[in-house]
C-alpha cells in the first residue's frame, strides 16, 4: 500500500503543500479533504469581489479539484469536513455532506491546514441574518447579489482594521451610507494611533461615518444596538479579524501555540509526530521580536504549504518567519506597515526612537505628486531598524516592501540611508522617502547616545 | 585666520558636502567655486523640464547661493571657474567670467566636485548649433524654448540610454518625428539583450523611429550623416552617457581611478592629502562586483557629498558604495536595473543562471493590469542575487527598490523567495512578482548543483 498523506482544508497552505508534496514524490497517495466547495481561493480577493471589481468569483479560484486531480493525482473531496483525528489509530474521521455519511480516512502523514475564521464575539443577535461574516468566496457573492439588488442603504462595518476598510470602500463604491464602529480609540490597531489618523480622515473623506471607541451592545433587527443609542442598517459585516482554526488540531491533543493557533517548527512540524500544520490555523515566528505570533496572510499561508509539502515530500525546507508586512487600500489612499509598531516594541522590550515625514512620492518639483506619510522605527542605541508604516496616495504604500526587506537583512536605519535606491524624478525624490526618514531616524539614535 | 574649506563645483555633490561640513564646523570658512549660474539644480530633472512637465527652471533648483549664504554662511561665488590646482602652494587658480578676471584662492582643505559632462564624439560638424548636449538647466531651457516655438519637426537623438529615452519621450510629446540612432545592437546598454528589447518596442509603440547597430558619422546643417543615406533634422539631442570631469584634478597630479573618474577611498579621500572629491566626478565601489565604477546619478552624487562633508567637518561617515540601480520611462513604460546584467556578472567572473517572467503588477483577476517583465540573475551553485531589471507599466519598476535591497544585504535568491513582501490583491500576486521570478532562478540554480 503506497504511503497516504492526508491534508484538511484545500485552501492556499493545503494545496500549495499538496503540489509541492506531490513534486518531489510521485508514489504519494495525497487526499485533500476540503468542508467547503472550492480550492486554492484568494480570500484577500473577496472584498474586491464584493466592490464589484472581479468579474467572476471563479476567478478567484487559482486552481479547481478538477485541476488537481488531473495535473497533479491529488485526490480533492469537496464538502468533506474532518471532525475528528485519531493520532493513535492515524486516522480522520470525516463527514461527507454531500452524501450525509460519516467515513474514516488513515494516514501516514497529516498536514492540518484548517485556516482560519472571523471572529464572532457573543452579543446579542449576531446570528441574526443580516450580520454577515466574511470568509468563504460563497459569503463574498451573497454580499455582492445583495448589493446588486440595491438592499444595502445602510451598512455598518463592525471593526476597523483590514477587512473592515476594504468592506467599507465596497460598500461605499455601491453607494452605501456606511458607519464604521471601531470599540479601541483608533482604527487600523496594527498601526500607531498617529498613523491610524490619516487613514480614519481618508475614510471620513470618502463618507464613511467613523466612530471609534464605540462598543457594540448587539443586534436587533435593521440596527445595531450600541451603548448610547443606535444604529440603522440593512447589513452588518463584521471586521473583527480572524482566529485560528485550530479546534480540530486541539481536540486530538495537538499541541497550540501564540493566539491558539497550532505550534510549529520551522519545517511547519507540530509537535505530534507525523503531524505538520500549515497556515492560517498555524503560527509563525516574528523575525524581529523573535516571538510567535498568529498572522493570518495568504502570503503567509502559500509560503507554509509550500515548506510543509517540501518537507512532507522528504526534501528539506524552512519557513524563517514573518516580519509582519500587511498592505492595503481605501479608495485613494493606501496604508501598509511591516514589522514592529510603538506597542509591540515596547511589548518585545526594545527601547525605540521613531520619526515621521511628510513628503511627496515623486520628486517635488515633479506634477500630479502624491502625498504620503512615512513612519519609522529604531532602536534606541543601535539604530536597528524596528517597523515601518505609510499612509499615502497612489504609489506609495508598495514601498513598504524596501523596509521590509531591511528588516529581514537586520539592517540599522545608518544602512538604509546608504542603499542605492532607485531615483529619476517621476518616482522618487533624490533621497528616496524611506531614506529620508531613516535619516531622520538616524539622527534621533545619535542624539540619544550616551 | 580660520581654516578654509575650497569647493570646486556647486552642484549636488559639492553643496550637499558644504551643509554638512557647516554643520560639523561653526567656525569653517567655506567657499563654493560654480562655473555656471546655478547651485544644486537637478540635472535628473532637465529631460522633464524639456517635456514641459516642470512649470518653471528654477524649481529645479533646490536651494539658491543666496540661502547658502544667509542660512550656512557658505561663500559661493558663481561664475566662477576653477582653472587650476597647485597642490604645494595650496591655491586654486579661478576665472572670474562675470568680471573677466583671475584670481587665487588658498585652500585648507579642497573638496573636488567638478562632475561629468556630455560625451561628444568628435565627429565631423558635432559642433553646429543644432546638436546639443544635455547638462545644465539652461541647455533645458534653450531646448523648452526651442520646442515651444515649434521649430522641432525632426528631431534625432543620439544614444539609447537613460538621457536618449528621457529626451525621445520628451519630443514625442512636443509632436515631432523622432528617430533614436544607437550604434549598438540594442537600445539601453545597461540592460540586458532580451530587456532591451520590450524598451525598443515601448519607443516604437509612442511612434520613435528605433534604429540600432547604426552609427552616426557626422553632422551637417538641417541632417546626421549614417553610412548609408542620412536622417533629416532640425535637432539633434546627444544622450552618449557622461564622463567624469577630472582634467582639472588630473592635470593637478591627483590620481584618477574607474573610467577615468577621481579615485577615492570610502571617505572621499583622494590620494593627495587635504584632497577629497564628491559627485559625478569621483568613482564608487560596486558592492556586487567588488570593483570600482563610475556612476554618475544624482542620488550617489548626494550620498558622497554628504559624506564627504561630514569627514570635512572633522565627523566620521563612509561611503559602502552602489549596487548599480537606475529608473528611467518612456511614456507609460517604465525601466529599472539594479546589480550586473550578464555582460557584467560575466566580467566580474560569477557563473550565473537567470530567469524572466512576464506577470502583472496586480493579482491576476484584478481589473488594469499592469503588464511587467522582470528578470533576476543569481550566482551559480550559492543562489548569491546578482542583479535584476525590469520593464513594465505603470508602478512597476519602483519595485527594483526590494531587489537592490536584498542585492545589499548579500542575499541569495532563496531568501528572496522567503522575505515577507506587502500583499493585497490591487497591489500584487500573493507571491510577489520578485519572489516569483526567484523561485524561478532558485530553480535552476538548484537543477543546476553537481
Amino acid at each position: 500500500m503506497p504511503e497516504r498523506l492526508v491534508i484538511i482544508g484545500g485552501d492556499a497552505a493545503g494545496m500549495s503543500a499538496a503540489s509541492n508534496a506531490r513534486r518531489q514524490r510521485p508514489d504519494l497517495e495525497i487526499v485533500a479533504l476540503e468542508r467547503g466547495s472550492r480550492t486554492s481561493y484568494s480570500a484577500c480577493g473577496i472584498p474586491y469581489l464584493v466592490a464589484g471589481d472581479v468579474a467572476d468569483a471563479d476567478q478567484l479560484v487559482a486552481r479547481t479539484p478538477q485541476e488537481f486531480r488531473d495535473n497533479h493525482r491529488i485526490d480533492v473531496r469537496l464538502h468533506h469536513e474532518a471532525t475528528g483525528i485519531d493520532l493513535e489509530a492515524r486516522k480522520v474521521e470525516v463527514r461527507d455532506h454531500a452524501h450525509d455519511r460519516t467515513l474514516h480516512v488513515g494516514f501516514d502523514q497529516l498536514l492540518v491546514a484548517t485556516g482560519a475564521h472571523p471572529v464572532r464575539p457573543a452579543l446579542p443577535g449576531i446570528d441574526l441574518p443580516f450580520v454577515a461574516g466574511v470568509q468563504t468566496v460563497d459569503d463574498g457573492e451573497a454580499l455582492l447579489a445583495r448589493a446588486r439588488r440595491g438592499g444595502c442603504h445602510n451598512v455598518v462595518v463592525v471593526g476597523g482594521g483590514y477587512i473592515g476598510l476594504e468592506m467599507a470602500e465596497a460598500f461605499v463604491r455601491w453607494g452605501a451610507n456606511v458607519t464604521m464602529l471601531e470599540a479601541a480609540p483608533h482604527v487600523m490597531g496594527t498601526l500607531d494611533a498617529d498613523m491610524a489618523e490619516p487613514v480614519a480622515g481618508a475614510l471620513r473623506g470618502v463618507g464613511v461615518d467613523v466612530r471609534t471607541s464605540t462598543r457594540v451592545q448587539g443586534f436587533e433587527p435593521g440596527r445595531v444596538l450600541l451603548e448610547d443609542g443606535h444604529v440603522d442598517a440593512d447589513l452588518v459585516v463584521l471586521g473583527l479579524g480572524a482566529a485560528p482554526s485550530s479546534g480540530l488540531a486541539e481536540s486530538a491533543g495537538i499541541e497550540l501555540g501564540a493566539k491558539g493557533a497550532i505550534a510549529v517548527d520551522r519545517r511547519q512540524r507540530t509537535r505530534a509526530d507525523g503531524v505538520w500544520a500549515a497556515g492560517d490555523c498555524a503560527e509563525s515566528r516574528h523575525l524581529v521580536s523573535g516571538r510567535q505570533v498568529h498572522v493570518a496572510l495568504g502570503t503567509v499561508a502559500n509560503k507554509q504549504g509550500r515548506v510543509a509539502g517540501i518537507n512532507l515530500g522528504g526534501g528539506y525546507a524552512s519557513f524563517p518567519g514573518v516580519v509582519g508586512t500587511a498592505i492595503t487600500k481605501v479608495c485613494q489612499t493606501e496604508v501598509a506597515r511591516t514589522g514592529l509598531g510603538e506597542r509591540e516594541a515596547d511589548e518585545a522590550g526594545f527601547g525605540w526612537v521613531a520619526a515621521r515625514i511628510d513628503t511627496t512620492v515623486a520628486s517635488g518639483y515633479f506634477p500630479d505628486l502624491g502625498a504620503v506619510t512615512l513612519k519609522l522605527l529604531a532602536e534606541r542605541g543601535t539604530g536597528r531598524l524596528l517597523g515601518g508604516q505609510i499612509v499615502g496616495t497612489d504609489g506609495s504604500a508598495k514601498r513598504i516592501d524596501t523596509v521590509a526587506t531591511a528588516l529581514t537583512a537586520g539592517m540599522t536605519v545608518f544602512d538604509v540611508v546608504d542603499l542605492d535606491l532607485a531615483y529619476a524624478p517621476p518616482f522618487s525624490s533624490v533621497w528616496d522617502l524611506v531614506q529620508v526618514a531613516a535619516r531622520k531616524v538616524a539622527a534621533e539614535v545619535v542624539a540619544l547616545r550616551p
